[in-house]
Order: C-alpha cells, then structure tokens, then sequence
C-alpha cells in the first residue's frame, strides 16, 4: 500500500509498505479522506512541534474518516488512543490521559496512506448525509465543540474569537448557534475574515499583532464580552482576549501556543476577577458533532476550500502553509 | 382614567379612577399592551391562585409594555419589585426575594389600566424594532429563558418540552436557538402541537394525562432527552418529565402546579439519579431577551394570535380560558 | 466452602459449596467483614427490594472487605460492576450505568461467603491503619461521600440531615468535616440521635412522621437550610427537607424510597426555586474514602456497635432489623 | 480628632482633623482595630500600588473594626462601597462592581484615624466571642473564603499553597477545614513555613524563586495537586502553581502581581487543560467568616503577632514590612 512518511523537514516521501495486522480491539481500515491541519504543517516544516521532535519517519494525519475493511461501514476516526484505566479515563476525561497515543504525532503513524489499524472503539459510523471530508472535518468540528462546553454559552451573549483558522471559524459557527447576540471576529488575513461574516460573525476587525485590542473593546460596546476564545496560538491574541473580556468574564485559550510561554496583563486580568480555561483536545464529541452535521446546525462542507490527492500532498502542504483558503484536504 | 379591576371571579369591571401619583424612584407609565398569562386566568376564574386569595378588588396584567410619560421613551416592565436588601436581592437572585411585591398580584394593582406608576429601575426602554405587544411578551420570554438557562443547555443535546402553551412554546424556540438535535414536545391541543412544529419541534406526540410517556420514550431512542422541561402544571407532565430525561437528566419544572402535591416514581427518578430543578420566576433576562428578539433571534411576534382592546377585556378573558390560539393581548 | 444463601423471605441457610473459579480479570479474595445494609434488610425480610424480586437463592452482601488469595494484600470492593463501554461509564458515571450488576442483587452473588471472585480493577488496597471493618465502611462512606459531592458543600452553610441510619451519620460527619456551621439532624430513635450528636450534629429534633418539620424551620432560624440531606427513605423526610430548604437551596435525596412515589409540597418548592438531586450510589469514592479515614478525618469505626460471626447471621440480620445500634458487621 | 495620613512614601503623619458628618445612609464609627495588609505597605513604601498612585495626603487602613458612635454596636466593617446598581452588583458580583470605591485607596480615606463615617450596609454586628482584632481579621480571612470558594474544595482533596503571608495561612486553614487531605505548602520564610505548618499544612517546603517545583510535584506524588492557590503575588509562584496542579486541576491566583506581567508555560499549562481563576477581592463572605470564627472553625487570633497603638503606627508599618511574624495590628 501507498504510505506517506515525513522523513525532515520539507521531506515527504510516498513510498510502498506492507499493510499492517490489526492487533486485539482494532479493525483494519481504508482511509478516505484527510484534513491537514496546522499541527500536521509544523511537523512538516520544523520536523516537530512544542517540545516533541522527529525520532523515526512518522506519517501524519489525524483528522480523518475511513472505510472499514471487515464490513464496509464509513466511519469517523478518533485519533486518540487514551489508556482508558487511569482515573482521568476513568472520571470521564479520556483527553487529559497522560499515556494518550495520538495518530501522527511521536511515535504513532496517522492516516496519510492507504489503510492502517485502529481500535474499534474510537470509530464512529458516518450516516450518508455526510461525505468523507464531512467525515474528516468531525475532529476539528470535536475540538471547537469542546472548546465551546468550557465557554458554557448561553443564550443572548457577547462572544468573541481571535483567530479566524478552521476551528476559529467553526467557533464562529457553534457561537452562533448557541445564541449569541454580538460574535466579534479578528484575522490578520482578509479571506478569513470574509470566512468568519458567512459563518455568522458580526464585527469583523483585522488583527495586527495585538494593536487590534482597543478596536475589539470598542465593538463590545467598551463593556466586554462575556467569553473570549483564542484560536491564534500566540501571546498578542492571548493578551487581546484578556482585555477584551468583560467583568466575571471567562477567556479560552484554544490556540496551540507558538511562544514557549503565555503572558497577559496580570493586574487588569485581576481587576477583572477573570476564568482562563486551557482546552486539551476534546472528549465526548463525536455522536454530537455528527448530529449537528447532520441535522444541517453546522456547515462543515463550505470550510474544505482546496482537495488533493494523496500523490500530490507536497503541494496540499504547501498551500495550507501559505494558510490560502481554509481548510486543505487529502482523499484517497 | 379607565381601570380594569376584578371584583370577583368572572367579575371583571371597567371603571374610572384618578391617576396615581408615582412615589420616590418611579415614573409614571401608559400603559400599551398586557398580556393575559394563565396565572391571570385562575384570578379570573378562581379569584385567586395557589394559596393567594382575591382579598380586595385587583387588577390583574403582568406582561405589559407602555410609554413613559416623562419622556416619551418605551418601555418594557419587569413586573417583579424585590427589596433589594435581603441576602438574596444581595447575591443576585431577586427572583427568591421573600419580600418581593408582583403587578396583578394579591394586594399589588397590575398593568390593565391606562397609567401606573413602575420604579424606574425596573424599566428596559424598547428599540424601535419591538412593537409594544413583542415588549409585553418579554415577559413570558423572560420565564422561558431563566428556565432553558436552569436547563444548561449545550450543542447537540436532545430536549423533551411538556406542555406547549405560549411559555412551552418559546422554550421549544430557544431549545432550538440552543443548538438542541432533537426536541419532543407534547400537548394535549392538536393546535399547539402545530405551533410546536413551527417553532422547531421535531418530534410531535399529543399527551393524554400521562398515557403518552411510552411514545415520548420511544421518540427518545428509549436513551432518554438530556434536559426535560415541564411547562403543563400538571402532574402526568411531572410524570413524563421524569420518564423521559436519561441517567443523569435534568428535569426543569416550568409549570405551576395546578395540585397541591407533585410527585413521581420516585424509584425510577433515584436509579437515574435524575435532578429535578423547580423555576422561579427569572432574573437578568430583560437585555438577553431584548437581544434575542431585536436580533431575530427568537419570534415572539407569532405568538400573539389574538387582540382586543381594554374595553373587550371579557371576552380576551373568556377567549384565553377557552385556550384558542396562542396569546391573547390586549391594547390600550 | 461456606456460602450465607437467602432461600425465602427470612430463610437464610449456610451451605457448602465449591469453591468458584476467577474468570479473566477477576480475582479471587477471602472475605474478611461484610457490613450489613438496609438493602439486605428488605431482601431478608421481603425477598425483594423495589421491583426487584428472589428469583433464585442469593448471597447478600456488599460492604465488605477481603484478602486477595494470589498475593495476600488487603482490599477494599467496589461492589458495582458497571460495563465500562455505555455513554455514561465512558463519560464518568458508572454509577449510572444501565447494565451496572451489584453484589448481592438479584442475579449477583455477594460477599457473604468465605471466598468470591471480584474483577481485580474494583480492588482498592487497605492502608494499615484500616481494620477490615473500616474497610467494609467504605462503601456506606461512598454513599456518604457522594451524596455530600452532590451537595456542593461550601464552608460555612448550614446543613441539615433527616435520617441518621449509618449513612446519615456518615453525612453529618462529613458536614462537619466541610465546614458547616449548623448541622440539624433528625431521626425518630433517640440513640440514633445521641449518635448524631457525637459526629457533629449541633441541633437534634426527634423525628415524628413529619410533625418535626416547623421545628426544624425555627432551629434553622427560619431562614432555612442550605442544603438538606434525606437520608430517611421516607416520604414524611423528603417533605420536611422541602420545607426546610432556604429558597435557592438544594435538596439531596439519599434515601431509598419506601414508597413507590415520592412527593412533595409543589408550592412551596417552586415558590423557592428547590433543586432536587435524587442520588445514585456512588463514583470516584474509593481512594478519597480510604484518604479521610487513614488521615482521621473521618471515623467508621465507632459506628460499627455490633459484630457476629458469619455462623451467627441470622441474629446478625435480626439485630439488624430492630434498628438496634448503627452498623451490624458480620466477621468472617 | 486624630488622623494618621500618608503624605509620600514613608511620610506618615498623625494629625487632628475636625470629625466628618456621616452622610445619608451612613454611620459615624469609632475605630478599634487596624491590620496592615501587604497593600497598606506598597502605598507606604512606593507611594502607590498598581497603577494607583498617591494624588493627595491618603489615610490607609482597610482591614478593620469599629464602634457604631449612634448606638454603640461593635462592627466589622466592609471596606468596598460597591455602586449597587450596575449589571455586576445586581448579578451578585459587588467585587466586580466597576465604579467600587475602597477605603484607603484612591481618594478614599481608610481607617487610620479614630472616627469616620462608613454605609450602614457594610456594616456586620459582630458577636461577643469576637475580639475587635477577631473582627479586623475578617477582611483578609474574607478574601481567603473567597478563593477557596473559587477553588471548589471538596472532600479528600490535594491542595498546594504557595505563599504563607497571612491570606496564605488563612487559606491553609481553610483547606484544613474543606476535609483536604493533602495540604502542600511553600513560603521563602521559615518562620510561615512553621505557621503554615500549625495551620494544618503536612507537607512544608522553602520557597526559592521557583526552584522549589519539582520537590512540590515530588510532594504531590508525582500526580499533581487538585487546586493550587498561589498567593505570593509572584510570576515564580504562579509558576510553581501551574506546575504542581494535576491534569484538569484548578489554580487560583490570589496573590496581587508585583509584575506587570502574569507569565506562565503555555504548552504544560495547555497539555494540562487547566483552568485559572484571578481573585478580584470578595463576595458575600461577612456572615459566613463571622459563624466560622464565632464556631471556632477558625483560628484568626493566633495570627496577630504584632499590636502597636496608633501612635507607634511608623513602627508597626517598618515592622510589617520586615516580615515579621504575620499581622500587625493597629489599636486604637
């Protein structure tokens, strides 16, 4: 079969191996689809990402749907293998599991070939309403979707996203389906701005390394919003959604940080008596996500701006880097 | 000026008054549309509610919007005064405030009448895209919205709304606001049921004193509905409630019981380890619900299905109790 | 082996048997102290609990503590073998599983018999310091400790507790040990209330079918609880923990109800806005039981007032049932 | 009468001033009893805190108890005048309240002088058992029940305090008194290592710039703590705090930044999925300190280990300011 291995930076190789034995709980499946992600881009262009390097060739992907081998059934993957016996498992938090084995990241192989084993309890069955991309999309759909729970959203309120990325956008999607009033967007770039109005965003405001943050205040009528997400993973968004936040106010951090450490500005973060919640992962997800998707709330479909065949993923990875359109995806 | 007050049950007079003097802190309204709640009809039909009795002549109206007369400026009235200065004033919740004084209650004149006097502190002016009938109607939306809020509701979540009178109704419209998958709503009016439908119920079955609860399991995926509301008064409703929400479910009492007593299997609630949430009443959901309406949001406006004028107060009386329509609103 | 068999309604043989071989993941333990509980009581006295009922011989039993037969170390059980694989086992709440077996219900042997195999992950070590009696205690002080979780027990509330039976005993301790600053407890045997008194009650009322419920009121200086406890099983104690709720307050429902439905004043619970949380066994009690009593923050050991030999259970049992001390413990 | 003024950095002087005229609603007291807080002593050293700077001669004092001069009631007094009319005072959240005025801040004169006028409503009776030191403590234990109410304490808990001035030692207590069964403690003065260790912390270690961390996570067994307070208002605690919480753990910032800049490591921080909450003073905690000191729950008396009359008021700041001991108190 096919196999698609980073072996350096910049280094993608497809190359020809044998389909591997589905061990004990796994079936063997056909991947058909598969989203890159940015987590995918910074293993590709700095052969790691936070404090995990490249030790042996790794194939990327973890946003991904498939086809059984064994019975045929579409299904959504999720790419997290949790231990399921430590009390995070236990009490109900498969994504704070410290021995968590993640598709494309260390020494796990992800998606980006042809067929490959996974556990038989992290499939989720696709319904016909939704397409294979559709199907890949659920994962950054689960991460917006958990980033959105610990929002805890109520109806008629003040949002704010700083950072119009996938999930940012997705975001966009869930807060305005969740009821808010008022959704302020912020992007540096232009056509993810246009992205987060036709995903329901209200005011749209260009971000510029954190100078943006007055504006923002300015459209939250200068008395806050009441939860502030940040999608951009770096500190100038970060300190953007703490002024940005009202009184009381809740700020996720969402983003996967590019800078080694987080900083905001410790005395008015104080006045304000503000909640920062970190999101890992997402737990729990999948049946809702699919639900929504399917029950027409969420529009995934519109997020898949670029398609490639596997044979031409150079090039995908190339132009998710140069961050064109949205969302970039590899079918098989 | 014209004032409708209740003499005893059935015995509504119009009679001519002179125009209260408004005390320190209140403004003097005109009033410009009441609606007629179900509470107002046990006035009207019992002379009295619960364990309140029509002592001395009353007037009934607590949905109401009007016209100040200071200023001009419209206004949506928050019908509740509490004191301000008991500990639960104090901690947010005047809605449990044991002093708190109600429009068209007990020895408190309500809103039908040509003028009253408000405090001013309980006035939330109107923008222009609210009518004044969609500004009385804030106060039922109101009710609808502090119970969804009690509900918790999150993206993707399966809802049951029991009773589907004009406060049913509105919380099956911000279920659907809330992202909910799948709503089940039940009433015993084949009417209702249709509006049901078109404020975003998928699921209609109509109730027969409790007999129905096996089909709202069945529509339920016999899973169970994440947040059960009861919004009847009745007991077979708590009963239901109770039957549909799954292991875990909330169950939120909107009703006013119409029994002295409310009970249920009480096994059954145990081994799903089921809470059960009573409503009081709301608080803090003028702006929300201002909001919501401006923005399109949520549609009271078809609600109101019938309109009479101050003078035809018998007949919007007699045409609610018959329970026709929706809302019937009165115009002054 | 010697095994305790249920037989009828008062019908308690011990009999030889085998002994049973450990399937995968299970281990086979010697029983060291079963406590005996009021769910035993009503399968001896009733050959049945709630809607379950005798269908073949049974071995009661599931507080207890044992010594693995492979390795010799003293453990704990955890009686519920939840399936691990439903929604609500893989979201945390095994307790709410659906398909969860129980020592010593219905179709599931328990403890009550020299050697049993139990999986090995419901295996808690015992500390030195915990006799295995203590060790028994666990599973009441689950119960205990779970139902103050639902509680949402801050420093400083006022509690109270209608029903001092082991358990309830157990909850008062652990108010106290939450930092209460009332505890009111009421039970109709007036040891029982001596033993309240000694775990931290402050105000004993002696329980009468309800009648005690205004007293209860003054003793909470008619302000009302913050959060009140039945642990009585009786419907005369969930209307008096109703009444005795401050408005906004919660009520926990810990009892197993004798009757088949429970009820309560809707008036003046919805006057209040109640909530109401029915418990369901226990989650996540194990390691933080065992941490509070080897730390001595919480005492077992003096509710155990009674100890027989497994030769003499029937007087065990019997004992038992005339409600005679706390905890009855049988010794094997 | 006298009055003790702050006119520049170390400039204090005691001066006669005419008594004030209480306003209306207010009450003239006569003060007992003064603490110096950590914030007293950057206004009398830096002449400011944060970016509050000394604009006009500032009387200080903010923790402390009085004598109502009208009908001699002993009181604690609450030093935040909170508007009582914006959306965060009618929520609930006075401490949120954007136009608070705070006694010995700003141009707000404290409670350095024998008389002043202060609102009737801030004003707590306090009960004989308190001594007017007891009653001046309750602002900084008030502070202390406010971040453990924002840490969700519940029973068999780990708990790390990293910072033992004396709201780190109040809080210590406090952790004590929720049932923790841990209490971790780190301070760089070994004589609030000794203090922290008959408060109730088991596990005590010397804090130095950070480089205490891994001996705390040691401490935790290498699993982390559940809620971890930092209280030395340093970015090396805040560090220590993010360090040392378990996955999905809490950390509650209670200490005011001496930089200007919270700082953190994001991607532990991140892979954690931790939540942070920043204190914003207190709510509501009058009644709930007054019942647990009055219970003997908790021990604020030992904590006074310095009392000068206000004429030695330049010796009781230059002593606080040494760090030694734990309170200083002022007598009037």
């Amino acid at each position: 079969m096919k196999v698609l291995r980073l072996h350096a930076a910049g280094d993608l190789r497809l190359q020809n191996e044998p389909v591997p034995e589905p061990a004990e709980g796994e079936a063997l499946l056909r991947v058909t689809a598969v989203g890159v992600c940015g987590s995918d881009l910074h293993w590709f262009s700095e052969s790691g990402i936070g404090d995990a390097r490249l030790e042996q060739p790794l194939v990327l992907g973890h946003e991904f749907a498939a086809v059984r081998v064994d019975n045929g059934q579409r299904v959504a993957v999720d790419p997290a293998i949790a231990c399921g016996r430590c009390e995070f498992c236990l009490q109900g938090h498969p994504n704070l599991c410290p021995q968590v084995r993640f598709a494309g990241h260390g020494q796990v192989d992800g998606a980006l070939r042809e067929v490959l084993p996974w556990p038989v309890a992290l499939l989720h069955p696709l319904p016909d309403a939704l397409s294979d991309a559709d199907g890949a999309m659920l994962e950054p759909l689960g991460v917006a979707l958990h980033a959105v729970d610990l929002g805890h959203l109520r109806l008629g309120m003040r949002v704010g996203v700083f950072g119009c990325g996938p999930i940012g956008l997705l975001i966009v999607q869930l807060a305005r389906l969740s009821g808010a009033v008022q959704i302020i967007a912020t992007d540096p770039l232009p056509h993810r701005l246009e992205a987060a109005r036709e995903c329901g965003a209200m005011h749209l405001i260009q971000a510029n390394h954190g100078a943006e943050a007055p504006d923002v205040w300015d459209a939250a009528t200068r008395r806050g919003v009441d939860v502030a997400f940040e999608v951009a993973g770096e500190n100038a968004a970060v300190e953007t959604a703490v002024h940005a936040a009202k009184p009381g106010g809740l700020v996720v951090l969402v983003g996967i940080p590019a800078d080694d450490r987080t900083s905001f500005s410790a005395a008015a973060a104080r006045r304000k008596g503000l909640t920062l919640r970190l999101c890992r992962r997402m737990k729990h997800t999948y049946p809702r996500a699919i639900a929504l998707v399917e029950g027409g709330l969420v529009d995934v479909h519109s997020l898949v701006t670029h398609r490639f065949p596997l044979e031409q993923a150079q090039r995908a990875f190339e132009t998710a880097g140069r961050r064109e359109g949205v969302k970039v995806m590899l079918e098989i």
